[in-house]
């Protein structure tokens, strides 16, 4: 996706240990009309495809989810990291391994939010090693879901979560596709 | 906001210690329709005040924030309460008294993303003692910004945090507000 390609390049910086950083217009400053682009955009590639629910995981994934469910005309269910005290008990629990903290966290889903009626979309920030995204798939396996794909907005092609994610059978979109980043310069698939 | 009070008496639940959970359409899963409604009528209590950026916090009001941001066409700016360790240093933080976990935390937003420019609409899924909105309001003074309004989904009135924000020389504008809940029954301003 032009679009994104084109404002990564302008506004992200690519900082020591392969992190991009783009929190003026994706995950702390955010970029509405932006987002509706992306949007757009899935639904284009899902055209067809059924989808009856959008499941993100917390923070950053939910401004984006939000946006985007309004193409799909389908409520967004996000995922908790951080589960307050009034968490319904009753839920679906996976383990994450974030590799940026070499730490294990857990995220959670009220089992009332999915079951074998749904058809989602897993939508997030960024695919790097795709630990959150089988966190996702593993909630959406223990209520019986479907996963009908993912929608990404940026993917770290070289390091490789794809491979992992579409081994669980699971379709990959993704808006745009880092190659490599080297001497702080990005190169897209 | 009548589609909203009525959303709360159909699918929220009043639990002990004055607890609505609204999870099913506000919260944990997002009912972005309803939230559109919300925006536009956040739009239209706004009529002619010039907002250049919603700021809301992290999690749940994100989610709100960028819906309602679409009305506005500004860009959102969230509030950081877990700020990881690619956040920068230079930031304005603001500390956030609980009284559900009787415990203080830090909110921060990079600096780069307010200045004296700025005139900001706050927004958030609830209103109750205000000490989020207060937290807000400090973050938008240390840079300078202007605070034109709170957009708040739902107000708890009998918590009184309306009084202490207004006291800021903040307007507030709730689309549901609760004047009182008694025997798990709610009653509407």
């Amino acid at each position: 996706m032009k679009l994104l390609k084109d404002r990564i390049l302008k506004d992200g910086r690519v900082l020591e240990g392969n992190i991009l950083k783009v929190d003026n217009f994706l995950n702390h400053q955010i970029d509405v009309e932006l987002f509706n682009e992306m949007g757009k955009e899935l639904k284009k590639r899902y055209e067809g495809t059924e989808i009856t629910k959008i499941l993100t995981v917390e923070v950053s994934g939910i401004a984006i989810a939000a946006i985007v469910a309004q193409y799909f005309n389908v409520p967004v269910v996000f995922a908790k990291k951080h589960a307050g005290r009034n968490m319904d008990k009753d839920s679906y629990e996976a383990d994450v391994y974030s590799y940026t903290k070499d730490a294990t966290y857990k995220i959670k889903v009220a089992k009332k939010f999915l079951s074998e009626k749904d058809s989602l979309l897993l939508v997030d920030d960024f695919l790097a090693n795709g630990q959150a995204l089988l966190g996702l798939i593993e909630l959406a396996n223990q209520s019986g879901a479907k996963v009908a794909g993912a929608g990404i907005a940026i993917e770290k092609a070289f390091q490789h979560g794809r491979e992992l994610v579409e081994e669980k059978g699971v379709r990959v979109e993704s808006l745009a596709i880092i190659e490599k980043m080297e001497d702080r310069q990005l190169i897209f698939k």
